[in-house]
Order: C-alpha cells, then sequence, then structure tokens
C-alpha cells in the first residue's frame, strides 16, 4: 500500500490529535487494513476519542476502505448510546460497539481495532489445538512493541469461542477481562473470527495491530516447533 | 495497492450509480483485483448494469488493469447480444458473456465477477481431494458477509469441471443453479481455473469477491483439520 | 502496487508503440515487477523494441524501480553490438544481452523479461526433484494465456542449470530451443536463479510474465499433489 | 507499494547524495520496508551518512513510515555521541546506535538496516534446528548482489542469540565481526529477533536489504531440502 505525502503523522509529543486529525487517521487506518486483508468484505472496524469523551464508531457493514471521516457515529463509552449520527442516514452503528466500550471500560482504551485477518484465526487454530483457551507467543523481540512486555516473557493472548452475534462475545469478554492470567495483553482473539486489539490512543492501537498481526502469522509459522516443544 | 481521494464510494444510501460512475467503479476494481492477483495475464473479467436494462462487459483479452471507462460492451442480459460497443474496434467482449448472463436471469444478479485467483483453485483441490463436487465451508465469521448466511452454517460452494473453452461451462452451471444444495452459494468455482462470484449490484459483487477468496485462503490454510474431520 | 491514471495502456488496436512508449512502458513493468518481488535487489531485467529495429536494454546492476526512459541502450539483435548509449557514462548494459539477442533471433522475440522470481526458483526445484530436464504444467486455464496453448495441454518449461556468468548460459539455451519438446514454452528456468520469459511485444512479454508466475505459483502449490501421481 | 515520479533515484554516477536527498531516501526506505513488513509495529531502524562525517540515526519507538527527514539525529560513528538532535523534544535515538556504529567501525558501512522482518526470524530458526551458529545459504544467483559474492559460493550469516537489550548485543556482534567465517557477510541474524544489513552507503545497505530478505525466504522455502541434504 502506499502512504501520500499528507498522510496523519505520530509526532510523539505527547499533544493529542483534535477530532478532526482521528477521524482522518482512523479513515487512512481503515485503508491500510484493507490492503492488508484485515478489513475485507466490509467486516472488521474501528474507533477512537471524540473531543467530547465520546467514542468515534465506523459504520457496519460498509467497505471500510472507503469510509469518510464525517461517517462515523460518536457513542457513549458508559453505555453504547448514539451522542451524535452521521448525516447519511443510510448508516448504521458498528455491531461492535458494546464490545468497544466494555474494552474501554475495563482497560481504559481509547481506540480498538477489530481485525478479521486471517492470522488471527488460524493462530486460534493454534490454541485451540493445544486445547487452551488462550494463545502462548513467547522468543519474539516484536513483544516489546506492547507495554510492559519483554522478549524474555511468555505473553498469554485469551481465544474465546465465537457467537452467532457479536454483542453475544460480551460475556466471554468480561471473564477474560477479569482473568490474571491475561493482565498484560491487549489483544483478544476470537476462534473462527478474529481479534479485538485496543490501545490506550489511535497510536497504541495501530502499534499494537502491526505486532500482534506479526506475532500471530510467527506463532503461526512455528506451529510445528511449538508442538515439538509439547510433544 | 492504494486507493486515492476520489475513489468511487460506497453510500450505502441505497441510490443507484450512474452508469457512468458504475463504469468508474468498475474499472477501479479491475485494477485493485490486479493488484491481488485475482485478474492476472489478462484473465478474469466482470460485469455490471447498464442504465438501459443491458449489462455491462469488460473487453476480452486485453491487461485488465487498464481497460477504460468507455471500453465496456453493453449486452442484452436476456440473450447476450451485443447492444452496443466501444469505439475502439480491435476489442471483442469477453467469452465470460454466456455464464454472466446466464448467472444473471437465474440469479438476479447485476454484476458477476470471474476470478482467476490462485486460492480459487486450490480450494478446488480441496474439494476434489475429498471427492466432492462442491467446497465445504463452515466455522468461519466471514460467511455472514454473504445474505442469509450465518457463521453456524455450514456453506456449500459448488465446484464444476473446467472445459477447453468458457462457453460450454453453461451447461454444468445451468445444473448447478437448479442445484437446492447451493441455493444460498454466490459463487461457482471451476476447477483448474478460478471462481464467477455474484451480487445484486456491484458492490455486493465487490463485497463477496472478497469474502470468498477469504473464505478460500482460510479453507485451503485449514486443509488437513478438515481432512482429520473427515478421517 | 499502483497503477495510476497515465500508465501506458494496452489499445489492443494492433498499433506499434513509439520508441518513447515502449521506454515508458519497460520503466513502469519495472516498477510494477519489482514491487512483486521478481526484480529485487538490483536483479533482473527488461528489453522491449526500438524505432532503429534496435532492442532497448536496460542497464546492469541498478535499482530496477529507479530506471528511467533515457537510461536504455539500444543494442544490435543480431550481434549484441552496442548501437547507442545512454547520457549516464556510469551505467553498463545488462548482462542479459546475449541471452535476449538469442532469445530474438530463435524466436522472433521483441520484448524479454528476465524475472529474479522465488516462484521461479522453487518451480525449478519441482522439476529437479523429478528429475527432469523440464517443468511439467498441466490442469491450468491459466495455460491459455499462452499463444497457440490450450487448457487440456501439458506444456513443458524448460528447466538449465546456473552458471557463474549469465553469457554461459548461451550454449544451453541454444540447444532448448532446438528442442522440439519445448516448442511451445514461452520461458526457460535456470536453476537457483529465475526465468527468461518472452513475447512478440512488450504487451505479450508483460502478459507471459504474470502467466508463467501464477503458472509457477500454482505449480508449487500443487507440489504434493504432482508427486502423488508419479507414485 | 508504489513508487511516484520524484523518489530519490540511483544515479550509480559514484557522485555522493546530499545530506538532504539522503534524508528523504533513508524516509522513503523507511515507508517501502515497512509496507513489506520489514519495520512494521514502531520496530525496526535505519541510518545513513551525513555531511558532517557524522551518522543519521532514526528516531527510536515512532511508526517508522511517517518519520520526517527533518526527524534524524546526528551521531557521532566513534562513540555513538549525540551530534545533534531533531526540534521535536519528544523523539530519542534509537536504540540500534551502539550497533550501527559498531558496524560502521568494523566493517566501514555509513549505512545500516536493522530489520524486524519475519523471514529473517524463520532463517535463524533453520540454522538453530541445524544446530549451528550461522545460517547456509548457497545455490541461488541472488548470491552475487553482495560484493564479492559469487553464486557458487557457500555463504554463511552469522546468527547470535536475542538479549533483552539491544546495546547487549554488542559483545556477540564483536566476536562476530572477528569471526574469519563470516568475512563476506553484510548481515547479522539476531535470532527471534530480525536481522542488522550493512552497505558501504544507503543505496548498498538498501540493494543488501532486498538481497538478504530474499536468501532468508529462499532457504526457509528450501528448508527440507536442506534437511534432506544433511541427513
Amino acid at each position: 500500500m502506499t502512504h501520500d505525502a499528507d498522510v496523519i503523522r505520530d509526532t510523539t509529543s505527547g499533544a493529542s490529535l483534535t477530532e478532526q486529525a482521528t477521524r482522518e487517521l482512523l479513515v487512512e487506518l481503515l485503508r491500510d487494513f484493507h490492503a492488508r486483508g484485515w478489513v475485507s468484505g466490509t467486516g472488521g472496524g474501528i474507533c477512537g476519542p471524540a473531543d467530547d469523551g465520546g467514542l468515534l464508531l465506523a459504520p457496519t457493514g460498509v467497505h471500510k476502505e472507503r469510509v469518510r471521516p464525517d461517517e462515523f457515529f460518536t457513542i457513549d463509552p458508559g453505555d453504547g448510546r448514539v451522542l451524535s449520527s452521521p448525516a447519511n442516514e443510510a448508516l448504521r452503528p458498528s455491531e461492535c460497539n458494546s464490545i468497544f466500550c466494555l474494552t474501554h471500560r475495563r482497560r481504559g482504551a481509547w481506540s480498538v481495532v477489530h481485525s478479521h485477518g486471517l492470522s488471527a484465526i488460524l493462530a486460534g487454530d493454534v490454541a485451540g489445538d493445544a486445547g487452551d483457551d488462550h494463545l502462548v507467543i513467547r522468543d519474539l523481540e516484536m513483544l516489546k512493541g506492547l507495554p510492559g512486555v519483554s522478549n524474555e516473557d511468555v505473553h498469554l493472548v485469551p481465544v474465546i469461542r465465537n457467537t452467532p452475534r457479536e454483542p453475544e462475545l460480551v460475556e466471554q469478554l468480561t471473564a477474560v477481562f477479569s482473568d490474571p492470567r491475561f493482565e498484560s495483553a491487549y489483544a483478544v482473539i476470537v476462534r473462527d473470527h478474529g481479534a479485538y486489539i485496543w490501545g490506550d490512543d489511535v497510536w497504541a492501537a495501530k502499534r499494537h495491530t502491526e505486532v500482534y498481526h506479526f506475532l500471530f502469522e510467527a506463532t503461526v509459522a512455528r506451529r510445528d516447533r511449538h508442538k515439538e516443544d509439547r510433544a
């Protein structure tokens, strides 16, 4: 994919993005994630912080690489209530709404990415084949891309079962957020489905999204290695 | 691939695209599909609705990523007759003509994509290795990208044999469209060849094209898993 | 990769490109092939027809995605003699020179692509593992992208041994061009190295380059299938 | 990815780039490497020559595809001391600093790329599985992309163990640079981490980066072949 001259940049200055810059960055990331196969077929989603303490939420059922900056909903992260809607009345808020709000409340995340990447599904298979409710990630420098995680850690990512509708994932997700094994995880894998990946702000969520997809791909590529460890 | 600022957008407003916008969208999709390897080597094709009740049909034998908006034929979807031709007299209508028309008549599709993607071929191999006339797709959230299909369904995609010329596929395709097992399928795999994928309009065909390629890739990646299920 | 609005187009009108358009097309194809990994690390090359009956030849040892239209040599296809050189005196003609000329004389090719694509190397391994001096390609619709080849043909691509210097390949290549088994091939695989792929003009060479890389990838992906056929 | 019309070009004229052109080229390469997955998740890095005899060093912890030409540090290659810093006070020099300086002093490299590419990690696994402290690369034409290396050479790339912090790699790296087996290597693989790849100037480092990733991918794809050789 291409990054043209006026992409939203990471100033790393600690200064917050304006809401308009956040909307433009979310749009840019959706285009980039679509090119990488993480939000294809109108699947996947993203949210980020609005100026008024709300969450900007992408619409559902649309081709994600074509969302415009003025097409986000603003929702109340406390209860998922829609605070403002885009002018286009055909748009509906993403089904991820309740999950994004839960992740915000339990993890303080102001940005969550919902990926439909194949590597997340195959990583869920690796966990399932091992009979585990989590994916074991270790021996990878890229773990240092996650706050508080070192490359010597054995990092556990929770894996939950898929459900017919996304809001039905909330119960399992609630249990995951209370499980001390998963305190350092910034992602949850949903079997046969994809992953939710979050961060304090959009830059962190973007970094963690790249980091986890790399970790998933590496762990899938090393699948046989880990089987041998076990045997 | 890149999506620049003025790509044709999904308004999701229910408003129809003008014919000129349809021509531009078809051209954009051919570029995108070429970058993904789905219409390489001048292979593959696409059609979409014209204003006069006809079907816009891409020319055959040309580099698909270079087709221009003024280079489509208009054909009568009832009998495949050419209603209007592009000014460039060297162009010939796609061999997909008869198949696109059949799909329109039997499925009401106003847009059909003919993919030469490798994942469609390898998915056909998975079906063939199992001795089946169809590919079994299941346990994947992405199934919900197809109208009326849930992620709990066992989705069957018909697989037909390749023939020397594309119009010769019509007989098998006619049988497939009458087979109650395949009523919810929006695609047919042609062994050693690729797939036909359709939708009510161009946006639906584009979504289904992304969805099915994802489903093909996932099912191929999980090939051994399914073998074990069978054993 | 991206194809912007003013890429060189395939008019399919039979009209020849001007030399300047040929130079621009060769430059565009080198960029595209580099993005696909076929001419990385300054490897690979391309030639096309000049106005004066010569062959335009890309320089050697340069980053192929950065070659400019004014940086081609013109060589005499009869003997490889340099007829004209680019203004930049640091440039040297490609080592492919003698092979391109031989291919022109024996096959009438006015355009030859030298690919360093990994799929060509792995396809050469498939042939070598079978103890053959050729790759067997069959059961693939994409074969129809080659003139005179049908999807029912068993298509043989010659595979020759690599040598320390490219001109040393000429002897093996001469034998290949006289071998009746390979009359319908538009490519030669060089083991551990890549492939030479040609066509009557630049459009044909571009189409065959895409076709053969697809055929190589498919044959490598089906490697085990073919082993079983043999056993 | 795309290369637009005004990318920094390889003049191959032997003329040095100005420092400003070097900064722009480093920025372009970071964008390109990010698109290829070699510097994702804010990982990886690069350095190149400054006008004053210093090394331009990319900042740490930032999204590498968004670094601007004015955001490099200049360091003293003798001792790693920061000679000048970018205006943005939030930026910190890369942790690669000490390794880049060591590589400069021991190998005369004016440009070093630190890749987090998955193929480098998997290549390290191949070496580890064989019980070796190096990767064996052979039978690949692409070896000729390295100065002084022929396609008949058996090329050894040292593989060192990963450490919690990058500066701790210096001890192993010092040993590697004194090991006569590795005199012709322009790369060091760090297990579970990635690779350092260098060249006399930025063009050479760019070429070697493409060459080694190709060699890593090919060697990983041929992993079973090499196992059989050993058995």
